[in-house]
């Protein structure tokens, strides 16, 4: 999966299985991938050292790891010490914008790609948004991307001058089962991958939070065994 | 000056005459100012302390100070080692995109302001861009904060919810003159801000960079005489 050739895209990697299957395709398509990763007051760095096993192991031309500092608001369970639900209905978890939603996080993410993307002369960046299983995240839906990328076209150098950029969203219409499925045919190796929003000191997923669910929901309804270690396996 | 009543709103404080004149107009507008200033690898941190100056003076009812790192994208004489250019004609500045242009520095910074709104529960957010003195930077067009306001209202669960935020540009349209007599009337005590690129260890401004000579000529027009110390004025 080592390709060098090729347009430079940014590709915003947190380590889990969306945009790690996101880095693959933009991969597969050609592109020279410029892993962009952030550190930004999570409660675990295991998403951090997933990234760079993945960055690694693909062969991604660079990977930036920036810290940002969201701690500052407060305001989400992922950022702060509100409790991360556990062992809700997988049927329960799309229904409301949940309690792990960081403001504007997607945002913050895409404009430092964006300037990353400006920088490099790259004209593309992959994120690996997904409103079918995230769908109350409002900064993960297709009308958001669309936006974003009206707007960054008229927030730049390069926008301005006519070479515009292309907020790349290969998965927003997936199911889980399908990223899955395509990962696979990529060569993913998803034991690479982090998911859990409440890992274990030995880095064991919980099983029972939210992204642990729709993970292991995900692989199920793929017929692909998970190869990451869980505390509970459903 | 110090209102602390009314509406929370976010204000983009940078310790320049742009952002300082807009602060003063948001409290002047009975909003609860919270401003929000960015280290991001300014080769100077003079501007930080006019802008914790200048918070405290106006009476802000919060000042957040974020660290960003801009630097890993390289790109900017504001931020890399690119020479700061030097006596140009006033009128050559706004032509051309300026070496100082910093990849997305608005859309980045107006992202973190969003978080904090969001979180805040504010539903205003407050900049300093002007199109006329600047009209080399592309993300100080109105078009430009038009399609950020929108963008804004889908990326979030404030906007998705039916509370609007509005993206506040109150010195657009105006001239430097403008804006320097909009503070004079407000009460702003301009000695407290800084301008300039480049300005001497002892915080004198160069007199001779772009920023320097646009605030030069403003203060000129606005028949005000700039209260800050110089090497060579003009």
């Amino acid at each position: 999966m080592n390709k060098t050739e090729g347009k430079k895209t940014v590709v915003l990697l947190s380590g889990g299985v969306d945009s790690t299957t996101t880095l693959a395709i933009a991969m597969n398509d050609d592109f020279e991938a410029c892993a962009l990763t952030f550190r930004y007051g999570q409660r675990h760095t295991h998403e951090i050292e997933a990234a760079t096993r993945i960055a690694r192991s693909f062969g991604a031309a660079h990977h930036i790891i920036l810290d940002i500092d969201l701690r500052s608001f407060g305001g989400s369970a992922l950022t702060a010490d509100i409790e991360v639900p556990k062992g809700r209905a997988v049927s329960d978890i799309s229904r409301d914008i949940p309690v792990t939603y960081v403001p504007a996080r997607n945002t913050i993410f895409l404009s430092f790609a964006l300037a990353y993307a400006e920088t490099l002369g790259a004209r593309d960046i992959f994120i690996g948004v997904n409103a079918l299983d995230y769908s109350g995240y409002p900064d993960c839906r297709p009308e958001y991307i669309a936006a974003f990328e009206h707007m960054a076209n008229l927030a730049t150098k390069a926008g301005v001058e006519g070479r515009s950029f292309t907020i790349h969203a290969p998965l927003i219409a997936m199911t889980k089962a399908q990223i899955i499925r395509t990962g696979i045919l990529l060569g993913v190796d998803y034991s690479l991958t982090t998911t859990c929003y409440d890992p274990s000191p030995e880095g064991k997923s919980c099983g029972r939070c939210d992204a642990c669910l729709l993970r292991l929901q995900g692989f199920k309804e793929a017929g692909i065994d998970d190869p990451v270690a869980y505390i509970n396996k459903g």
